[in-house]
């Protein structure tokens, strides 16, 4: 059969990647696809670097406009990133007719809703396996393989970088910026990393998964994000104590009057699965009311593992590209007529369980005050370390778990607790899941 | 749009499930196929049965060839189960025109290159999804998220029976014997549990993988099967002060000149995460060139584990019927015309490490005279451990763990150890992976 022909936008780390393995498994994805799936054409700035890389078998050009439009490119792979120039040449080559493949989880959380209209509209396929956990085939899992679940939460450990980051930090007993420094001497951080430690990223991942479990639209901007930054050793040494692990998680949870969405460091048992999940790798836990809990674990990120999901997508297209736009799996796993707008809910609206740090006067009294807050908050309390003051100090901490309880019943008790004159200060608070 | 009519050929506990949760998530499940899957015919021997189950809501009969031939029934789900009439069943439905959906990984091990060859040249989908794994989603990973990949190897936990059994030896340091009668007392096994304890289900499973993950035809007749019935408390424990756990796992392995294709009680790392899948849970690890390790976990069985696969199918097929079949996603991941014939290598030529112990006299010289043999035959020893005798004992444990070696090898050296006088039982020889 003639060969799919790919063009492709952008050969950095996951270009590259795609190309070699794209050559090297050649006669392997064949044997698959039924045809050849070839890059015929490659556009990135640096023309010298796209050449080298391509060992001078490909067209190569600085106008990737150029890719888009071309009427010999079957399928357009976008792997430039950001919301920019990468958005305008995506909805070009849908304008085009190109089907479409991408890694691009900002562009999907941001602009997913338009893109997907435009390429429904225009009968091509919008892929992006490669934009949430790398090489596993998570997209396809929840999309496909668990349709027959009404879902009911997904909780992902989808940020290679922080999950590193905080595995050091245990590991090692290090601070958030010892560990990012080594984090970074690996090549696991960018220089700047704001985009990995504050969640962004995460969040960008959690945001598609949530419209794909749910049938809802992206919505990004109605995600909480909290980040690891300001996460502190000793937090990740009580909640050891305490029979827990530290991790990001991006989460998404049903609820009867809206959908979570939220990434945040995040409490969970570490007896489960998913909390024995270290350094860079990638897991995915999700939660159906037929299946039960199924996870999904691999590498997130990297050349060659994200190439292997970019490819994967190649291959389904080159398998699907036929059928009638009535029968291909829908973008988004449910009917385009099928989404409800069922809205995020606001982050006081959240339920959850909460670790509390406090740091407070070692006198009578104390605590009598601080649960008698709880209690007026109808916060019930799980598990409690109260330490004894180091030698000479006279202020110690108390670590409160609770049972699940709406968040803003614990922003209410944390402002009466921190009003305590015996409070020295800013309550800590992290949320817990059970993930049971 | 029109819904997809469904007949069901048995109504056990799957069937059952497939039923309950079609009809309690058919809004979800229409929403994401585009139109209603209904179960429009029930054929089953029990027909009060069926009729309970159904509600009286669906058409009943105790024929089920009259359901595969029922010209109004566009997916036949087949969950009688074994190679007899489920065969015929399957080939009458085939031979109708009908797209097939079954669990049953014994009719597909067995007689899967038949039955796919007919369902190619007949136009029809069969789908298996629930053949492998229950509820875990692998079949499609392996078929369509992992298409970039030269598959390397699949290790996989997939039978819930043994690996209950093989979790409680170990956590109560019970006996083989009374484990079972555990997993019988809960449901887990059934009064006859050899298909299960011995590891010939296991066996179907790892089959079916092995021709997705290569390629190759179904090769079930040339895989080595050894289950767990045989193995003794003591290895289990020793296992454990060594760093690794027993799991019965289903092997297949690419080799230059062949393939493996093994189940039998396995030595593991303690930290990998595949290690620590316990009680009826199943896990699959895939070891692609590309992606690296990836690792899917979840209920191997059960009423809606199992229904969750099957009705994956059926949105599946609705999804894809329509496209011309040039275009499907191949049954068996890749083209029919690109299967290749490599055979399964003998058990004598596979290459992995061992787990040795042997009865020996607590006397000089004993350790010499193994060793050698062992040298003798070129296998190096990783890590041994020699127990000194129990009080009034003159025999004691020797235990050795080699380095990568081919099977021929080590039967070899077992024979020359067993003739050793010095020798006072048969050698127990467990295999070991390092799934790293």
């Amino acid at each position: 059969m003639q060969p799919m022909n790919v063009g492709l936008l952008g050969i950095g780390t996951v270009g590259g990647g795609t190309f070699t393995v794209l050559t090297r498994n050649e006669a392997e994805i064949t044997r698959r696809a039924g045809r050849p799936i070839r890059i015929t054409q490659v556009a990135d700035k640096n023309t010298a670097l796209a050449k080298q890389v391509t060992g001078g078998k490909v067209a190569v050009t600085d106008d990737a406009f150029a890719v888009a439009a071309n009427p010999s490119i079957d399928i357009v792979v976008e792997l430039i990133g950001g919301c920019g120039v990468a958005k305008e040449l995506v909805m070009q080559a849908i304008a085009n007719g190109k089907h479409v493949v991408t890694a691009n989880k900002a562009l999907l959380a941001v602009h997913g809703n338009e893109i997907f209209a435009a390429a429904q509209t225009r009968g091509v396929i919008v892929a992006f396996e490669a934009a949430v956990a790398g090489g596993i085939p998570i997209i396809k899992a929840v999309r496909e393989g668990l349709t027959a679940n009404r879902i009911e939460w997904i909780a992902g450990i989808i940020n290679g970088t922080t999950n590193f980051i905080l595995s050091e930090m245990r590991d090692k007993g290090i601070s958030f910026a010892e560990a990012l420094q080594d984090a970074k001497r690996l090549g696991y951080a960018e220089a700047d990393p704001t985009f990995d430690v504050e969640g962004i990223d995460a969040a960008h991942k959690i945001t598609i998964l949530s419209a794909l479990a749910f049938g809802i639209p992206m919505q990004f901007d109605r995600a909480h994000i909290e980040g690891i930054s300001q996460l502190e050793a000793d937090d990740i040494r009580y909640a050891e104590q305490l029979g827990y692990r530290i991790k990001l998680l991006g989460m998404t949870r049903r609820r009867p009057n809206g959908v979570e969405l939220r990434v945040h460091p995040t409490l969970i048992p570490a007896k489960r699965l998913i909390a024995n999940v270290e350094g860079v790798m990638n897991a995915v836990l999700v939660q159906g009311d037929a299946v039960g809990a199924t996870l999904y674990y691999g590498r997130g990120a990297g050349a060659e593992p994200t190439a292997s999901a970019v490819i994967a997508d190649l291959v389904d297209v080159t398998r699907m590209h036929t059928a009638d736009p009535e029968h291909r799996v829908p973008h988004l796993a449910f009917q385009p007529s099928a989404v409800q707008d069922t809205l995020v809910l606001p982050l006081s609206e959240v339920e959850t369980s909460y670790y509390l740090r406090l740091r407070v006067e070692d006198k009578p009294g104390v605590l009598a005050d601080i649960t008698r807050i709880l209690a007026d908050q109808t916060i019930s309390i799980d598990a409690m370390i109260q330490r004894e003051p180091n030698e000479g100090e006279s202020h110690t901490d108390i670590i409160i778990l609770t049972h699940v309880t709406v968040e803003k019943n614990i922003d209410a008790a944390i402002v009466k607790i921190e009003a305590l004159p015996v409070v020295k200060k800013k309550v800590i608070r992290l949320r817990m899941e059970a993930l049971g």
